[in-house]
């Protein structure tokens, strides 16, 4: 096979130092990948391109088919209501994958042995978007379910218990109050479901799961839900792991993929050589994988360990304030491990 | 002042017992209040009252202006979608009030400082309940937000933070993605804010807020949030404290209140003397303040308090399952105690 080539969108505020920081790491570990730079965001507004993607950054995304992408700024005026969830939608990643595994005693969690992966339906619910004004009081947002979107993610997070030995799949809504669209979700759940009887299968409210979610990790395994509720709770869990500062993510669809940390822009750490790139560095892990590397990325996640296990750590995941290191430091002390 | 008629509505499944368990108690602590029940629920609904609330049990309702209730079923078939949503709906009760504290040692809890208050908009969102199927395959739920629904819910927030002198109030909602939904709520927040300047303010991202609530509960003080929201970020700071089990919460209007605990029915462990009375007795306490009892509300509480301290718990919160008491001997002590 060919050397694939993916693009890189280094992202604002804090996305350039990441970037570099993961494009050093992915060098040092032998990923056979060439890397085509678009400018996305903020960034690519100030320059002048109004919607914040210009078009050539469409081209290029849309052709190399994979994506990893910094943190970005929504620029107010671009038109869009998120550049994410725009990249999402436009290229059909209708699966959000987020695993947050525990990396204890390196990083301290009060759940050492938490290893779960969320899968969230990441094209619909009340992200589509559509909101309007009813009355000069009243305003509306539309929540959108279909059928084939809620088959779609369902099947995809059974498939990926099965190929990964995965015990459990638990799904999450609320469908005794929205009894037509989460009831949609569930109903869903269990017909597909029927088809995978070695997997144990677990049906929750949101608002139990994602309370016991909270107070006991452990029990869970991997969680499938709508876009919301996902993000609500992905959140929750890189958190209770250690820190959102670590939370990586694949989104995933038919034909293209993307790849980035689950935390923000963080404009006001901008600049000062602080930010921790494990979000997008772990990403780039998820991505390594997607790509057939998995030798590399196992390599790249080794080394991302042996470093935390080491005590080099950014100041956010820091032991203390003065034995952090800065960005760089922690991402040439990867490159040396892989 | 003459002495209050309230009305009760004993529930299904456990809801029974927890009700004579509270009863009990609420006459040992000298509670100046008469009662009348009403059938409501499950029960009401097989009795044939086809809607699960007979007409009669409406005009008690709505005659004695305080209810206190245990959980419910919604009947499936009586054409409502939670009974629980249409009492409060009906009412007017736009606001759900949820104070979360710890009661460490006696309750064990990693967060032995939290002390959190949740305030809950009751009406509107995703709870009012429209769906509908537009094609075979796709079916949407509106999500209602209105300026005067915001607005009087950030106000009772702000008020409760004045009059019970806390310190901060933290507004969370998804206004990055429902920017004129979501947004509304945080534009009100902060235009009302102004008028209390006393009071610290802080805005966050639903997904973080949660997460950090989750991990930090003890950063945060009193919470005002959209109702669904606000559904799932509750039961995280219950469990979190100890228990879901021993949640309480009020529901109040304009010239309604209803007072509830916040888990529900739980059928499996009905008629069994088993299920903890403390999330509806901590309710009943909440009711006794709003009749201006403060006193006997007072006297209740720590007669509650002193109880789980003495070590005399329901098997959900006991310490070990053999030093458990039964629904109705728990009550007996916190009667002895009042
Ligand atoms: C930035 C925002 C659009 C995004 C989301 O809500 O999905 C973020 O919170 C995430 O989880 O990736
Ligand atoms: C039973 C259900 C309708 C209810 C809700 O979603 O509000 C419950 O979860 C609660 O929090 O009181």
């Amino acid at each position: 096979t060919s050397r694939p080539v993916i693009t890189l969108a280094r992202g604002d505020g804090i996305g350039p130092s990441l970037s570099d920081a993961v494009v050093h790491c992915l060098k040092a570990s032998g990923a056979q990948l060439d890397i085509q730079e678009v400018s996305v965001g903020e960034q690519a507004y100030l320059a002048g391109h109004s919607s914040g993607i210009p078009p050539s950054a469409w081209d290029t995304i849309r052709r190399n088919k994979v994506l990893l992408k910094g943190p970005i700024t929504t620029p107010q005026g671009s038109g869009y209501k998120s550049l994410n969830v725009s990249l999402r939608k436009t290229l059909g990643l209708y699966c959000n994958m987020r695993p947050v595994v525990a990396v204890s005693p390196a990083i301290p969690t009060r759940f050492p042995d938490m290893d779960v992966v969320i899968i969230r339906e990441n094209e619909e619910d009340l992200y589509a978007g559509i909101e309007h004004r009813q009355t000069q009081q009243v305003i509306q947002c539309l929540k959108l379910i279909t059928q084939p979107g809620c088959e779609r993610i369902v099947r995809y997070a059974f498939d990926y218990a099965k190929k990964n030995n995965r015990k459990k799949v638990t799904c999450m809504v609320k469908d005794n109050i929205m009894k037509a669209t989460d009831g949609l979700f569930t109903r869903v759940f269990r017909e597909v479901g029927e088809q995978y009887p070695e997997i144990q299968q677990d049906v929750m409210i949101i608002d139990i799961g994602a309370a016991r979610l909270a107070n006991n990790p452990t029990a869970f395994d991997v969680i499938v839900t709508l876009n919301l509720y996902g993000d609500i709770i992905s959140d929750i869990a890189a958190e209770i792991s250690g820190s959102v500062g670590i939370g990586a993510s694949a989104n995933i669809g038919a034909t293209h993929a993307m790849f980035e940390a689950v935390h923000g822009s963080a404009p006001t750490i901008a600049g000062k050589n602080i930010a921790n790139p494990s979000g997008m560095l772990l990403s780039s892990v998820m991505m390594l994988n997607h790509l057939g590397q998995a030798d590399v990325a196992s390599r790249l996640h080794n080394a991302w360990l042996a470093t935390v296990e080491s005590g080099i750590r950014t100041v956010d995941i820091a032991e203390s304030k003065d034995k952090a290191v800065g960005t760089r430091e922690f991402a040439a002390a990867v490159a040396k491990n892989s």
